[in-house]
């Protein structure tokens, strides 16, 4: 079988070392319009289908790092976090495929730029910020398709958390090594007038892991055998959507991946269901919006929380029905 | 296009009339343990797959059926309904099918031996006790399976209605005519101790019937194509969950493919969700209970309303946990 370190040596060879004494970085939070639901091969990230994210802006991670002796050091938005803390173990353990020296160590600082509360999920722009930073503080000068690459291995969607705007993580043909399943940022996107914003409806532990909910669709829902074709029609929707800029095709789009992606999870057994109560409250209170003529659309990842979808010309409108709205 | 009348037609012909007066009969209501969703022809009512169902014992339909003139009649729980009702039009639509001569109509008095609040489907019932009461006025002497195909045109699910105990609805392989798609109880099945109780959530209107969702889902859901495979495999659960009395495994299939047909609904476009809040709170409560070390499982139909599956030993246990509970 094909590792982590395998790719990544690959991926390293012929660049050489260059070191500077400390990298930063910033990477964005992005939220897939289009979701990657599902891998085909584990050890590596590879995914099941394609996946199109839009990137938010300001909000995301932030990323300082340097070298240092004895142990890896994570200060998590100001606070230095135990060694044997769940991120710090899996951190160490994706920094190990990059050390230089085996007793080389990181001290990473990192911050996220987004309310913690607000329930964004930060390992994409935490993985991300941090290949961005390795990148320079090794001086690797690697393309971007590498380090899109390099990110995936740390968390699926963190390949996607490059850049801003509209990116497409490509499902590639690589079975083995997975060098064509990076993201790259959509040709001549820019829609600045489309809007996302968070609401938060729990801050609390998920029952299950967004990985192991992801698996387990995989291997047991019934439903996930169509899911690979419900892709492959909404990439190509999301796409014309974004190249006309028709605002409530991108949004039907969007709602109806999130939708079918919880629907995949309802059928896995034993069934996976993010949803809180108020998670369907949400989702009502949006279609009957849409049915009032406002034009506003949802999507939902792997946990309560809903994202809403808008225009900048209705964003007081929408504040208004939302008061708790957290807007990137 | 073989047409409704066309079955009836060719079903009758053969079986003399000799009419009574009068005729009573009562059918069970069914609660489908294995989903009928999804029709393969909407004239006929032939279904995409076969389903299984429990019937409820004495909650069902009491239906007293004489002939009368000029008009057709219809007494619902004592009271007479409105000619132009949509009940009384769907009945006599479906009477049209079976008048001897044209200007013969029917009175019919039926009564629902549920409480009509408790959100028990009452169409198939309804239809089925009214087959029964036909073919008794009539005096037509029609084997089960003759009845059996005439409810299913009237209401689907009504085909499952005309026994007690386990009764499956074959999917047939006559697409043209449906001849082979008909109900029969499941043979050498019974399981006195499998009780089933509603939840009631909501006694309001629906947003969508049933029809229309069963043929939205039909016709836009992605993830529509992967139910007949689901069926396929939970008809041979249920049926070996029932032959070992394996209270767990049919709890389980029931459940599973209960979520699965909300799930495909989810995917419809637009998305077909009958949940109330309070829905997801009950299956939360379900699944803590069996947590806690509780056997118990729930169904739904196209509804919010969730239906308790629970053994007759734990009966009082659950009435102290949802004191609502309408057992049948």
């Amino acid at each position: 079988m094909i590792t982590k370190q395998d790719i990544v040596d690959k991926i390293l060879v012929g660049h050489m070392e260059q070191p500077t004494a400390t990298a930063e970085a910033f990477a964005p939070s992005n939220i897939a319009l289009c979701k990657y639901w599902g891998k085909r091969d584990v050890e590596l990230n590879l995914p099941v289908t394609s996946s199109l994210s839009i990137s938010l802006g300001k909000l995301g991670s932030r990323c300082r790092l340097s070298f240092c002796n004895e142990r890896d050091q994570v200060i998590l938005n100001g606070e230095e976090l135990a060694n044997d803390s769940t991120f710090v173990v899996r951190l160490s353990q994706y920094l190990d495929l990059f050390r230089k020296e085996q007793h080389s160590r990181y001290r990473i600082e990192t911050e996220n730029t987004i309310p913690t509360a607000a329930g964004f999920a930060s390992s994409a722009s935490g993985f991300a910020s941090i290949v961005i930073a390795l990148n320079k503080l090794h001086g690797w000068n690697l393309p971007d398709q590498k380090l899109s690459i390099l990110a995936r291995l740390g968390s699926g969607s963190a390949s996607r958390s490059l850049w801003q705007g509209f990116v497409e993580w490509h499902v590639g043909e690589d079975d083995e090594q997975g060098m064509d399943s990076f993201a790259e940022p959509l040709q001549a996107s820019t829609w600045p007038e489309l809007k996302i914003g968070l609401l938060v409806l729990e801050a609390g532990e998920k029952e299950i892991g967004s990985r192991a909910a992801m698996h387990r669709t995989v291997e047991t829902s019934q439903l996930y055998k169509s899911w690979p074709e419900k892709v492959n029609q909404d990439m190509a929707k999301l796409k014309q959507a974004i190249a006309t800029k028709d605002f409530d095709h991108l949004g039907a789009t969007a709602e109806s991946n999130a939708l079918t992606m919880h629907a995949t999870m309802m059928a896995a057994q034993p069934p996976v269901l993010y949803w809180l109560p108020q998670s369907v409250t949400t989702m009502k209170k949006v279609w009957q919006c849409r049915h009032e003529g406002l034009p506003l659309y949802f999507t939902m990842d792997a946990g309560p929380n809903i994202k809403l979808l808008f225009l900048e010309k209705d964003k007081s409108t929408i504040i208004n029905k939302f008061p708790s709205l957290v807007i990137a």
